[in-house]
């Protein structure tokens, strides 16, 4: 190959990881630096550039490179910007593309994370081969990335596939830092599950491991205490697969997936949260897809995930 | 052009209508049967050849024919068929394209009667230019069309589309005809907006034209009681609209359409039924939306309509 090489890069709250990819998702070399340190953008991306530019020299220079893929909160495919990212140190619009296009010399790629780990499933993981899937990533927030006919949906501006803001409770739903209330986010990303296990505590009797611990409780906790036995905290799980699983099936009824496939912190309990969500899927899909729509996990390894993700958008 | 004209056939529960149409939509000539006068689909397919190839003849042959499309329930684009409709006199799979290819001698692609409505919306309708819209057919059911990327949804299994089947109530939902309970489908179609009149009149004391109403409410009993000022019977719109638009919301999170466009008898009710639909879309989406989304009626004359969409897939 002419460019066998390509770069991803994820963009989070506190780190960004940078590193040079093959076609096949191997790391070459990765690297990061802390997001949070640089309060003018340019200083961010001439920190960035001065680490990475050494290290693809290393495999040859920029003339084996492809391209470069940025994975980022709010990342906006269309125009090449991030665009009021709540948790990013620059407000307003930034021109990412632009900006490291100028300073690594390569074609440069945005996107946000959820449509960046969809891509990179698609390249390099469990979804190889598909042509409809759905990406759902169960982290702090929940985000997504479809595709449809080989395609990520970006939409008519760029911002499709925020599934994590799809309404699971129409009354009574939980406060979404998105201003509204009952977001599917709010019950079946990390953080939900910490609020369900509050909420069990604070309004049964129940006796649980859930009640000794001092702070607040997190989604490890939760883990921890459901692999012990733990009736409360095996609850947790099976109301966040619930109401996964119900979300699922609408998400179903509108692009037909061949799979639904899960990443992120939370699948790491296992059949803990696979079990009542698939179950919730196949009770709540119309007849006929029961049976036809699989529900997996994602084969992206986590700490490489975000980087390879980024990385397969460079392919083009 | 070499083969100017397109033959546009949609199978109803009660008549088949078909017709052959131009590039720009003029129906140059139309007939009809009735679907339920044939058990047998042998019988059928004969009956409509028997009409439309003298039809076919007088527009100068098959030659001028660049192909047939056909809109019918559960018509599959993929295969197709058309499997297990439940309206249709047709039990099992039906092999729908070849028959017709084989007595009409043109190339036949099938879909369901939302998809051509959305396919005939973009070719001679309202979403003219559009990459990226869903049509939702609000009618007896409620049917949807969603166009990505200029490309029609099929997913996986060609029976991507789905959304009168996402579920607007996850409790105390109305029991739907597909097994299931709180689909869209059983609150905005002409079906729902009826069972929403008959529970108004049963559970309020409210006085209401709808009372006088002998038999069952139907939704034109509806909205002749609405445009007289009938407090219940702008309940009822007020009701259905804001549960419609509050899907519509879900919808645009989901593909971040241009437009949404609405189909269908009950868009007759005009401002009565738009008005709320729009203000619970708008207060139902993401900030990030609010302001950029278009609710339109279809541009495509009722009559005509289905036809038309039918015909349109036959440009491919």
């Amino acid at each position: 190959m002419d460019k066998p090489y390509v770069v991803g890069m994820d963009i989070g709250g506190t780190n960004s990881v940078f590193g040079i990819v093959d076609a096949r998702g191997n790391i070459l070399s990765v690297d990061s630096i802390k997001t949070q340190a640089y309060r003018e953008i340019d200083e961010y991306v001439n920190a960035v550039a001065e680490r990475l530019n050494p290290m693809i020299e290393a495999v040859g220079g920029k003339a084996k490179i492809k391209g470069m893929g940025i994975g980022a909160p709010n990342g906006n495919f269309y125009s090449g910007t991030i665009e009021f990212a709540p948790n990013l140190p620059w407000k307003g619009v930034i021109r990412l593309a632009d900006l490291f296009q100028e300073a690594i010399g390569v074609p440069v790629t945005v996107t946000n994370d959820a449509n960046a780990a969809a891509i990179g499933e698609m390249t390099y993981g469990a979804a190889r081969g598909m042509k409809n899937f759905i990406e759902i990533t169960l982290g702090t927030g929940v985000g997504s990335g479809i595709v449809i006919n080989g395609q990520l949906v970006y939409g008519h501006d760029g911002f499709a596939g925020e599934l994590g803001h799809t309404i699971s409770r129409r009354t009574n739903g939980r406060q979404c830092g998105c201003g509204r209330t009952g977001c599917l986010e709010t019950y079946c990303s990390a953080t939900g599950v910490a609020r369900t296990a509050r909420e069990i505590v604070d309004c049964t009797n129940e006796p649980s491991l859930l009640r000794d611990i001092e702070g607040e409780i997190t989604s490890k906790d939760v883990y921890d205490a459901a692999i012990r036995g733990d009736k409360a905290a095996l609850e947790v799980f099976n109301f966040t697969g619930s109401i996964l699983g119900e979300a699922l099936a609408d998400f179903v009824a509108f692009s037909a997936p061949e799979a639904i496939i899960l990443f992120g912190g939370l699948t790491k309990a296992g059949d803990l949260i696979m079990k009542p969500t698939l179950e919730a899927m196949e009770n709540s899909m119309l007849n006929l897809w029961k049976g036809k729509v699989k529900l997996l996990v994602s084969e992206l390894k986590d700490s490489d995930a975000a980087v390879l993700g980024a990385s397969a958008l460079a392919w083009g």
